[in-house]
């Protein structure tokens, strides 16, 4: 049996599930897990000898706080991240999660120069983190992103993106074809249906799913090896 | 220069500093990255090939919250954990990882069959974590945990203990006597003057500190090895 892969609604379902009052879990919990789930992650496939400057890239979502977490735990692994968040988040989770990142001496690009400074700390960069849209996303891509995602592809710089590389339908892939393209990405909870013809290394993070939601909705979600908090899936769920 | 030993006082400033509104952590952040290093030190001690049943025994404070996440990690590693938790703590966050455990199928002995129920659950269990008393612990030890010390020091079961070994004085040590003697030790953020003399394997957990808070307090923490959430202290801080 493998992994099941997951509509957006479908996603939408578990999420909420494990947050309601039955699920007991709140957000700066599972934000958190997920958040250092992304950055074991970027550190597993880029080590900090040669990939130490990660271009943190923060939607507006949920998504962007995970990246925020990341974000921290990077800089406490040694890396020199750089948050790109052009449209910061509205929720105080966000805000607070963008506090600790400032006091970590994280340098976060100012949101009214973001169109501008990208390009320039997409040159000092060795990694991106795609944290920009997760698996809410609906299009079309909105202002900045739309620029902003055609500056990252452009780089050629290699991006690790989580749950859905920004700019794919969460289910169809990259039908537009003006999504990102990674080389590595975290898959959170279960993998989305859209990146099933995905060919890239595919870890899986999200190690806090009960076994009776994880059998209720027939996951199917392998084994995570020791305390790690992420699993690389097996290559046969790439080809 | 080695790592500085925090007394009761600078611990609770560390903490609520962390906390306080220019810290911007919430106690849900900081509870799930301290009780997921009390389960990778568990894990890291004590193989679940042959200490698969853990005994976590949680207090009414906050350390007991931190037992209550590491049970549930620990359940997710593959250990059978069972919750020893005779004065279940009132705040809503303790009820919430109580129920996360619930989910998870952990078992937790019911608070008014807990007296009796403790001897023959140390008789089934491999070894303990002891989250019972953190370093806002003072004497004299009340009941029923003045019993509970006695039955889990007399079953000679191997001991995990966090941040202060029940039962010791935060700055003074086991000047009672009638402490645990715990093998492994986990000094969250940084070590109690209490556990200066205590010869174990010494972890240190608490990988969130911004370095302007170690500076500040002259923490002089180690670094920690790759992205793990825990770092052993070397054998000269043993000595």
């Amino acid at each position: 049996m493998s992994v099941r892969y997951l509509t957006a609604k479908l996603a939408q379902q578990i999420d909420e599930e494990l947050m309601s009052a039955a699920g007991a879990f709140s957000i700066d919990q599972l934000m958190e897990l997920a958040g250092l789930a992304c950055a074991q992650t970027l550190a597993t496939a880029y080590g900090k000898d040669k990939h130490s400057r990660v271009l943190v890239c923060c939607g507006p979502g949920n998504q962007g706080g995970d990246g925020l977490v990341a974000a921290r735990h990077l800089k406490m692994f040694g890396y020199q991240p750089t948050i790109y968040m052009p449209k910061p988040g509205s929720k105080d989770i966000y805000k607070r999660l963008k506090q600790q990142c400032d006091n970590m001496k994280i340098h976060t690009i100012p949101p009214e120069e973001s169109n501008d400074a990208l390009p320039k700390a997409l040159k000092t960069s060795d990694v991106i983190l795609d944290a920009i849209f997760g698996f809410s996303f609906k299009g079309p891509i909105r202002p900045p992103f739309d620029v902003a995602l055609k500056s990252i592809s452009d780089s050629k710089l290699p991006i690790v993106s989580v749950d859905i590389p920004s700019g794919w339908d969460v289910e169809k892939g990259n039908i537009e074809g003006v999504g990102l393209e990674p080389s590595v990405l975290l898959s959170l909870t279960a993998p989305k249906e859209g990146v099933r013809s995905f060919t890239g290394r595919h870890f899986l993070g999200g190690r806090f799913v009960p076994q009776s939601l994880e059998e209720k909705f027939e996951l199917n979600l392998p084994p995570y090896p020791g305390f790690d908090q992420i699993v690389e899936l097996p290559s046969a769920q790439r080809l």
